[in-house]
């Protein structure tokens, strides 16, 4: 025990140290979690520091993310690279050791976390794709997927909603190898959390369908090695190990209070400290035999190699199986992908073109697609037939059955979105979720997330506007588009018709980012498009109809509005006008392209109207001359969708007079 | 027991004729319901129909809002003066039965519903207002304030992670006089819940603090009434009854299915339903005893007349309360607030400028502001103390003391926001709620919500930009100006002063609707104001400081920028130009103004410069001429707020750059 307890301790030092050093930081975490974290890593992760990569390690998250040098520490002691040098530039520009730990930033850090909550629903993702991935490849006597997923959760991660939808969903899918630690020190940002938070976590995990081990005193390494024991027997349930523990262990005049959780505890203490745990070490210096018991380099070259000749043999036995798993674990789309797009592509143009809701249309080219990338993995938030996210090649993943590609999440659109991460950071899966675009609000944060780690994921949006109708302004979005396509490094589509949908599912399967597709509920306009549009829709933007020579007035639009701009260029054009229909169906890939070619597509200085059945806020930074952005700014109302765009007045007649200022 | 079925089977075929008639809609809830509902409004429910605000009456809210046919129906029957033209209109433009339930178009309805959750974490919000102005106005003998508040809730709702947020909280503060009724059908819009929601929702909500009535018939109206008479005995715990009920419960051959969940039943299934449940009235008639027994005015009456004896004996003993209580409830500000504000400016025309955080000029106006208005209750997402929302004027409101005028949400940035919705729609007080600007996401759908129900709720957050600093990009805001801004009827400050921030708050307690005032964590600049500026701020934009004349170039900035173009300023003067600062506290209000205003602030086709530390999307539908706009369009990094500032290229000599490109 006495052993374990340094063990822990150079968590405890290096984080104070740090957090001292940097004047900034959040030592409370750490300390009080770090014998935990010394069991779990030194007896229980597998994993290989010197391959962070390994597709067959344990994940690690630190959904508590503020206490990132929790993470730090383990990475630096148990031989990831990260040095004496990376931790004192904690919280410094540039440095593998920002202030939350950083997905792509710094080695073995499996997920961004921070923003609270998510770092679990996040985890509960990745074990859906490891339960997803073994029932796939695994064989008899082959478990090449086999492994667990350990997740740290604060009060504050089980107070936000996005944990529980995840633990909901965790223990209706019966995700046994999701196993996570609570660090129950009942202390908040706004200090003792009985005034805020009174739940029974042991009761209301058991209601979710948990196993969970209560009342584990989380400093005594015994009972906390017994409690990962009984939690790897779990067959049929995620584990919630509930930890009782002392925040800032160690420090005799600010444990178990609010004032070590987020502030340095001042040099005094931190000597102090050093007193009361017995450390006799200067400042960032680990004693060797410290960082020898620590140092995982070597079991996990040997659990790695044990799992490569497992991964030999199943590949002699299983060589398609075994060809597949390396491909998508590496990221990589099936050869054929772009000759299956081209392929659908000519079918679309050499089709007439047919009235069809937009949502249909994007339906088909995805149940087209599917079938030649078999690690795509769809669901929805309890709307798989509105948003048609449901193809024909969709089957339901059941919680006991998880052989299926589709998942249902549940009304639970927050908690998808945050899993879908998980699955793309775990690898072997790209997913697809649904809702109604207007709830994507309830899952933003997660969205930025996806955006802000770069992973491909893609957010399925259906009914995307006023024209939803009926349903009123609680289902009518109107801000929506703006605030996700203002998203850095999103790349949101909203397709007006298939060869778009088309574009916009090969963009989002290829792009190493997230994509969003808004499909109208509604019918989008009957036109024929030109084998050239191909490109000029991989561009974000594009000339659709043209006068030809300068044109008199350039009209934009996107998606189900395209339909009133070719109607209003039928008026303007009878009226003898040069009337340019300019579509772009993704804004921010349009943006990103040189000003020579936005120069082409708009005629910058021409007389313009944007048309979006949406708030206008996106489209001023595309106008440069005489113009207008004809959207919606206010609220929608309960009504057939028709209706709705003469309310709004989003009419052929209003952009023919819009377009009417502005030329002579 | 017939005669009461009878009453429901009036809800089950109006909701089905209706639903017939619209071709659109929700049957199956009303249907499934019904009977709860006849029991809770015939024997329970007190109300007055006649005066849907009186002030007393008790709440009910239905969550499962897609379910509103079950709402339009009781206000039809009980006596609100929806007539049957009006359900018949229903889904249809400007009825008054829209699609969902709308807070402002029906009378009787309590608030928007739809977005699942949420009206269950406002209904808890209105509980959370009734117990603390009954701690704050009931006095020995006069309980003034005692009502209940009544919410439905579905599968949906209770899969909703801000259903959980509402819920844990409403249980840590014991508001005890929340009831809810889960409708447990065991069918989503998917299929059947089980193999997505497997939760035990009643152990759930008893490890939650709640008062739980399990296993109750909700067709059975003896039973339903033993829960409620349970439920409003319940003296420390809010109350969750769980009705085991058949959705579209009635219809022969659909009920318990999917199908009856949000489409018509067809006139076949409508026929064999009358058949079934023995209905022999045509659609849309109810007889003569159904509706007399339905009636809820005379009862209404009587209680409200009640109220009004016990009010009036109130107001001779306690005149100065039932003033106050009066007055607070008719939603009017002291009459002494505008002397209040207008001291308040004089002081800060009056002082030195000082260096100081904005947050912290924010805090200051706001606590002077609180002494004098009573009704403000404030609250934060477990910030209280970084946010500055905390107050010399604030208390504490704890589980046993609702004294106080600050409510500690925990980490619940959704649930807070909700409930803030239904306190200020519960009326008698005006919340404010904090929280870091980036998690702002979390809640936005209720934001959103508050904005479309045009409540009077005040958002206030801190740590604005990527001047947060070390805590990197998961905690730095960019997108979220812009994409709060796009909210319709949606009054946005970022104050740089603080006589900005006093107006901000001046501005947000006047307003009907919400605001929300963002407040950076860092210092602003140091500058003085001229006493006309207070007009300007009241108008959203204004010009800071001027050359005279025509100027040759215009910077804007808000907030914390407004350093940077008053140092780049600076710069220009020195080069001989004529610069003028503008400053645009509130884009959304300065967008409202007259094109003459905003021509005389921002004189347009002069170059112009916009800068603002964050996306600028927003910026460019001023800009009309020459001028650009200096954001924040990547991700941030994590390092000391300054340096962030300079990696992004946000500096003085940036806009001084900028600016020289369109100047000669």
């Amino acid at each position: 025990m006495s052993d374990r307890r340094a063990l822990a301790n150079a968590i405890r030092f290096l984080t104070v140290d740090v957090v001292q050093k940097a004047n900034s930081g959040h030592p409370g975490t750490a300390m009080g979690m770090a014998d935990i974290a010394e069991v779990l890593w030194n007896d229980f992760l597998r994993h290989n520091p010197a391959n962070p990569k390994w597709i067959n390690r344990d994940r690690f998250v630190q959904s508590n993310g503020h206490g990132s040098m929790l993470t730090y520490s383990l990475l630096h002691l148990s031989g990831y690279g990260l040095t004496v040098q990376d931790l004192k530039d904690h919280r410094k520009l540039h440095s593998r050791t920002p202030g939350h730990p950083e997905y792509g930033i710094t080695a073995g850090v499996e997920t961004t976390t921070g923003p609270l909550g998510q770092g679990f629903a996040t985890a509960a993702g990745m074990a859906l794709a490891e339960k997803k991935l073994a029932q796939e490849f695994n064989r008899d006597g082959f478990p090449v997927v086999d492994h667990f997923t350990y997740v740290f959760v604060g009060d504050g991660c089980l107070m936000e909603g996005v944990a529980q939808e995840a633990a909901s969903l965790a223990g209706t899918l019966k995700l046994n190898k999701l196993i996570a630690v609570y660090d129950d020190n009942r202390i908040s940002i706004d200090g003792e959390t009985p005034g805020w938070f009174a739940d029974d976590t042991a009761a209301r995990f058991r209601a979710l369908g948990w196993n969970v081990i209560a009342d584990v005193d989380g400093h005594d390494a015994e009972a906390i090695t017994a409690a990962f024991d009984a939690a790897r027997r779990s067959t049929d349930k995620p584990t919630m190990i509930c930890c009782k523990t002392i925040i800032g262990y160690g420090s005799p005049n600010k444990q178990g209070r609010e004032e070590v959780h987020g502030a340095p505890l001042g040099v005094e203490e931190v000597a102090r400290t050093r007193e009361h745990l017995g450390w006799k070490h200067e400042a960032f210096v680990v004693p060797d035999t410290v960082m020898r018991a620590w140092d995982a380099r070597p079991r996990g070259e040997r659990a790695e190699a044990e799992w490569n000749a497992l991964f030999t043999a199943y590949e002699a036995k299983h060589p398609e199986l075994a060809a597949e798993l390396t491909r998508r674990t590496a990221g990589r789309l099936p050869d054929d992908f772009d000759a299956v797009v081209a392929s659908e592509a000519e079918r679309i143009l050499a089709q007439e073109p047919v009235r069809q809701p937009i949502r249909k249309a994007s339906n088909r080219v995805l149940g087209n697609l599917l079938a030649s990338v078999p690690e795509v993995i769809g669901g929805s938030a309890d709307v798989s037939m509105s948003t048609l996210a449901w193809t024909g090649a969709a089957r339901s993943i059941t919680p006991d059955d998880f052989s299926g590609n589709f998942v249902h999440y549940g009304v639970r659109e927050f908690g998808m979105s945050a899993m879908m991460n998980g699955m793309a950071a775990h690898g072997g899966l790209i997913p697809y979720g649904a809702c109604y675009l207007v709830f994507s609000d309830y899952s933003r944060n997660a969205v930025r997330l996806s955006a802000l780690m770069g992973l491909k994921t893609i957010f399925l949006y259906t009914h995307d506007s006023i024209g939803v109708g009926e349903d009123g302004p609680t289902h009518q979005p109107c801000e929506q588009l703006v605030a996700l396509r203002a998203i850095p490094n999103m790349s949101l589509w909203r397709p007006g018709s298939e060869l778009e949908a088309l574009v916009a599912w090969e963009s989002a399967l290829k792009r190493e980012g997230p994509s969003v597709i808004v499909a109208a509920r509604q019918d989008g306009a009957v036109f024929a498009h030109r084998s050239g549009d191909l490109d000029g829709i991989r561009r974000g933007g594009y000339v659709l109809q043209d006068a030809g020579g300068k044109p008199d007035i350039v009209l934009v639009a996107t998606g189900s509005e395209i339909g009133l701009v070719l109607e209003a260029a039928a008026v303007l054009e009878g009226q003898g006008k040069a009337v340019r229909l300019v579509s772009i169906p993704n804004g921010n890939l349009f943006a990103a392209q040189d000003r020579d070619y936005q120069e082409s597509v708009l005629a910058f200085g021409t007389p313009t109207v944007f048309v979006e059945a949406a708030s206008p806020l996106y489209w001023y930074q595309f106008l440069k001359g005489p113009g207008t952005v004809v959207g919606v700014d206010r609220f929608g109302e309960s009504a057939p969708g028709p209706e709705i765009y003469r309310v709004m007045n989003l009419t052929a007649e209003r952009i023919v007079s819009e377009a009417g200022q502005f030329l002579c």
